[in-house]
């Protein structure tokens, strides 16, 4: 099997949407991260869930996991409609890690590599030119590969 | 909302049990991630789902993945099945990364900022005395952060 065998339609944001709306859409699809595609459908950006949910969370409490605790409860769960009009390019990180990005004829091996390498439960899946044909999800690449098994 | 309010049950694993059964665990409850246990149920260790992937990649793959692409498609199917009776606790990282536990009472806020910063879409959630409640994982919070938000 290849990544074309079990590479799925995933929906993606650019790096002009807005946080809360790439939250939510996660959120509402139950995928394990998000892919920024640009304008021609080139993958820019493939961001792990949790660094997705990372960018709702105030600066100064990443770096400072005492301050969450010092905020009280109801305050707590609002945190994230603080959010207002910050797009998700002004979250990513300033130094991009290498894209978790893998061409159409990738191997599960290599698949499995590579998301464990880049800690992404979710690779942008790629056609010849670049531009992004869909991902590759953890749950998915488990499941092909516990069939391949023979003890599957 | 706190933890405990979205705290679910979520099976364990120890340091003694086979690779392969705790990645088959996984793909079959569709956890994102594994916790490992010792004897009296307190975490030693929070692992997500990119790393209990990473365990059944061949070490040589890991650091090499261009090696990855040199393996045929039939045998790159089947690296999972060669782990063997390799152990959870043979394949932990060599220097164990903060845990990524909180406590009972945590807010969503202190949860969201564990995950971001461990970069795991799964916490264990532990008692006063150190021993395991269950877990937080990313969807579920997502799912109550989105409640919470005057937008959701």
């Amino acid at each position: 099997m290849r990544a074309h065998d079990i590479v799925e339609g995933v929906p993606t944001v650019t790096a002009d949407d807005p946080v809360a709306a790439a939250v939510r859409l996660m959120a509402r699809t139950r995928l394990p991260g998000l892919i920024v595609v640009d304008t021609r459908s080139v993958p820019t950006a493939v961001l792990p869930g949790t660094q997705v949910l990372r960018m709702t969370v105030p600066r100064s409490h990443q770096a400072h996991p005492s301050l969450a605790r010092t905020i009280d409860e109801p305050h707590a769960d609002l945190f994230w409609s603080e959010l207002g009009d910050r797009t998700v390019g002004e979250c990513l990180p300033d130094r991009p890690e290498r894209l978790a990005v893998i061409a159409q004829d990738a191997t599960l091996l290599e698949a499995a590599a590579l998301m464990g390498r880049a800690r992404s439960p979710l690779l942008a899946v790629v056609g010849d030119d670049g531009r992004l044909l869909g991902g590759v999800v953890l749950g998915r690449l488990l499941a092909a590969l516990s069939q391949a098994s023979p003890e599957g």
